[in-house]
């Protein structure tokens, strides 16, 4: 189940307190995944998620002053409890996206009571990569992923 | 299991004499491949190809002079008899290429004793769809289909 690296990737890896089904729920639950996946004041609009391969998503994102980002994706690989690689490539059905940007490979491993929590951000071009992390992708999935660990602590 | 069409497509579609297990074996076992893949004089050198979500296609063709195009991508989804979609946006393991050109659905409908044969060939933008198109699309995929057909009543 490990990710081979490649250079144009972004990681975020972490030891989570929390078992790897539960971090999979916030993952795939419109309800729970709209309490930590963007770092507040921010916050999810609306969540709709068809957790399948060819499965899409649309996810709403609002900026404090209310203003929305509507993101969709598709669902490439479902493991339960173990794996989700989702792009933004395309949406429901293989249908193309105007501009694929990222590819992200959400992997839950159990280390004893703990879950060794990765999220591999692969991008197409380097040029993207760094457009990413200069968007501050460290600082956001970071903060998100904080919120993602107090709210498995309370389920 | 039908496709929604999209301007970016380029589709062949055919009533063909044989069953739905059959041409989905042509597409999925490298000696029927090799056989039918690329119009005559062009052949296949080699075919590998690891038929499930995620597993990648590594498809090396050769013109009349013996010059090799290696041509790789990955499977995105598999409905054994019935669907193959893949893409060369990733290789195996979800890495990204170079440049994300083409996804391909190919659709295997039973219709009595023949199946309805649909090649939607999709594309990230209208730029790259008429490239394809002016590479001879219609024409590269007809003979290829009519080899497929060919074969298919072989076996």
């Amino acid at each position: 189940m490990s990710v081979q690296p490649h250079p144009q990737d972004l990681v975020l890896n972490r030891l989570i307190n929390a078992p790897a089904a539960t971090l999979f729920r916030c993952w795939t639950e419109p309800a729970l995944l709209t309490q930590w996946f963007v770092p507040k004041p921010w916050t999810i609009a609306s969540a709709e998620v068809d957790v399948r391969v060819g499965g899409g998503s649309q996810i709403v994102m609002c900026d404090p002053q209310g203003n929305q980002y509507p993101n969709a994706g598709v669902y490439l690989e479902v493991v339960p409890n173990r794996k989700l690689v989702f792009t933004d490539a395309y949406t429901a059905g293989w249908v193309p996206s105007a501009k694929p940007f990222m590819t992200a490979i959400i992997a839950f491993e159990p280390e004893g009571d703990q879950t060794r929590y990765t999220a591999t951000v692969r991008h197409w071009s380097e040029e993207t990569r760094k457009q990413h992390e200069a968007m501050g992708f460290h600082t956001g999935w970071g903060i998100s992923t904080d919120q993602l660990e107090a709210l498995a602590a309370t389920l």
